[in-house]
């Protein structure tokens, strides 16, 4: 039996694991991102006591340098977190550990999970959006993770206001992106408390299920996808993924087929295991 | 020297053509887009008299079929022009001819040539967007045309409306999408007058260059491109595509890397002839 190593590198926590090649996970471990020196002895702590391992997969946080031609390739790039900032995270790995290591974000990571594992295990496409302090995406056709010149950065995708919400955006970039009016920080930030703390029946939500449809529509368009996952902390509100199916069929207004939007538009299969699975997966494809 | 047919098949007009294995056109010809029955006619009247052809291409108005499991799979589905819904138009070629024949839409064939022997020929990936009397796109990754549950729809994506422009847009379907905004008919709808007819330097311009560069953010934002081609009439205006990678730098602000923006957004270098050879790379693909 083969052992892989997963790391889902996040921008709050780390998650380190071990699984076999059917990607059982045998031992894992979690701990908060501090500051790369620290972080990197307990990656090596976990990792060493597994001599037997044949290759990892590394999801990480970003932005990343994807481009294998890159003289960055293997770093965290211009991240908002400026301890990690031009850390050349592959590059420490690859000091310490003689094996194959894969390289993806972790949002690409999650959509692996769920393309080889989870929901979309029967597509030969899926893309794969979380939605919470931040939002990311992944996107995979015919097993291939969609990157060129480098990785995707969806939730930054140009969409309109709702018309009865005038919010701003809280985007340091472009103000009223997707994750400038949708994700968790933009909702706290127009009511002064955290989001989950807002009621069920509050508007808002019928709000952010407006601007996430308003992004699948846009996937749609451009990657025709046979299914869309849909994790992170806001899809854990009630009634949400209905809320986005409503909007994404009345605005989409039957432009293009999709499948049946309670099989297009889904939650993920594997939950929180979505990356760290992904990483495994990467690890296999890197051997 | 082998020989490839191709068919560039326009909502206006059809192109067909015949080429070497190299690309070289070595014979074409032009006809209105009237019914299928006297096009298919025409079609045939040309490739007969060339016995020798390997495969045959083509690149087809729509919205088309090519998902090769599906019953409709070579069918034109649900145009506006009615002689042309739901016709066979893979099968009756395939009645006729007893060869490969490669299938896709017309801005996909387009973006295919682009993509092997013209602007984007030492890319890995590629986007090609036509903007004329509708928007159409389409995207290579590593030499993979990008498609799922169907083709893509580039030009029906959501956008937000210019600060100084309330135009409530000409889709059917959604009104203010990019094609709805955008695309010449808009033009000439808020003016009353054809869009090549209105003044160089008609507010209009830099109107419709941050629609484009709205679009461009997100196709660069969702698929990461190497490099997009733009073409089409709109595209000929003077000055437009500075207009559109200005606007585009703005609505980006910095947050992705990209090439250079003069070798990012280009013009076609194969003009009005990508579509009919990207027909027979896709005959020679075909074969």
């Amino acid at each position: 039996m083969k052992m892989f190593g997963a790391i889902e590198a996040g921008g709050t926590k780390f998650v380190c694991a071990v699984g076999d090649e059917n990607f059982n996970i045998i031992d894992r471990i979690s701990f908060p991102t501090t500051y790369p020196g620290e972080t990197m002895e307990r990656i090596f702590d976990f990792f060493d006591r597994y001599k037997d391992l044949k290759a990892i997969g590394i999801g990480s946080f970003g932005p990343i340098d994807i481009n294998i031609h890159s003289e960055k390739y293997g770093y965290i790039t211009s991240t908002p977190k400026t301890n990690w900032r031009n850390f050349n995270f592959l590059g420490e790995m690859k000091k310490h550990y003689n094996l194959p290591i894969g390289w993806t974000t972790d949002v690409n990571a999650a959509c692996l999970g769920e393309y080889e594992i989870g929901s979309a295990v029967d597509n030969h496409s899926c893309l794969y959006l979380t939605v919470g302090t931040g939002i990311g995406g992944g996107a995979i056709l015919d097993g291939k993770i969609i990157e060129g010149f480098g990785h995707t950065e969806m939730g930054h995708i140009i969409i309109r206001n709702h018309p009865h919400d005038d919010f701003e955006g809280v985007c340091p970039y472009h103000k009223n992106c997707l994750e400038g009016l949708a994700a968790g920080p933009s909702i706290e930030k127009r009511y002064g408390i955290k989001a989950e703390n807002l009621d069920e029946d509050h508007r808002i939500w019928r709000i952010v299920a407006y601007y996430l449809a308003q992004a699948l529509v846009n996937y749609t368009l451009i990657l025709r996808p046979e299914k869309i996952i849909l994790g992170g902390g806001v899809m854990n509100q009630a009634g949400m993924i209905d809320f986005v199916r409503e909007a994404f069929a009345s605005l989409l207004a039957g432009y293009v087929e999709t499948p049946d939007l309670d099989s297009y538009i889904v939650t993920p299969s594997l939950g929180d295991n979505a990356g760290i699975i992904g990483g495994l997966i990467l690890a296999r494809r890197a051997l």
